[in-house]
């Protein structure tokens, strides 16, 4: 059950969405769970745009109480929190991949991979499918 | 060409559209702009969650600099402007199709017709198409 932090200024299902992630850094988080397949907070930090870790705890704390992440000590080290996507974020996979074949097609400096590119226009729904499958984000972007 | 604000803080296709659109206002304008046909300041001004004028000002002339917006005087009024999309902020509309289809199937009160759920999933490609061709709004929410 997803919920929003306050109730939404509209009826609009894009604006129900963005009072839960219509900011950038929360898309990064998203980004980093959904298709890097991150789980540990330092993991969430170690991406190149240098998150704050006040922000990141505050977006983590966010996503938790919306409905879009679970939150679990790690089987293998009860000191390290393991952060999950629920089947709600999991949806919100098109979405991320729509926003990356954009910057792809649009920022000639673009480190997005060729194969990217390729999988998507060749089959955008098993490309989708694949993410959902925590495929290697190595041959995603 | 788009161009980012500042520059990109990594190569990441998704960061560079959030260096653009990662805020809720400027995806906001970017609803009314590409899915409610919306070309005023006046009609940007009237959507129900209420976006103050300095916020409005200050989002078009950043799309404007960015390259995703013209600006030009009304043919039949020449006091008014006309905000047009460019093209590369077309190729934004899966983007808010995707945003879109999430709201309307997580939002228990979502204000998205059925119809709209239904044309995603029946033709996705023709319902985006549709709406790259100025389709009545009404009819996709």
């Amino acid at each position: 059950m997803v919920t929003t932090p306050s109730p939404p200024r509209s009826s609009c299902p894009i604006d129900f969405g963005l009072e839960i992630f219509g900011d950038q850094w929360t898309l990064l988080v998203l980004r980093d769970l959904l298709i890097q397949q991150k789980r540990t907070f330092r993991e969430f930090q170690s991406s190149d745009e240098g998150i704050a870790s006040n922000i990141l705890s505050e977006r983590l704390k966010r996503l938790e109480a919306c409905g879009l992440i679970t939150r679990a000590a790690s089987p293998t080290d009860g000191r390290v929190m393991l952060y999950s996507p629920t089947e709600a974020a999991r949806d919100l996979i098109p979405v991320l991949v729509e926003m990356s074949y954009w910057g792809a097609t649009h920022d000639p400096a673009t480190g997005a991979p060729a194969a990217f590119k390729a999988a998507y226009r060749a089959d955008r729904v098993g490309l989708i499918a694949s993410i959902r499958a925590g495929k290697d984000p190595s041959q995603i972007g």
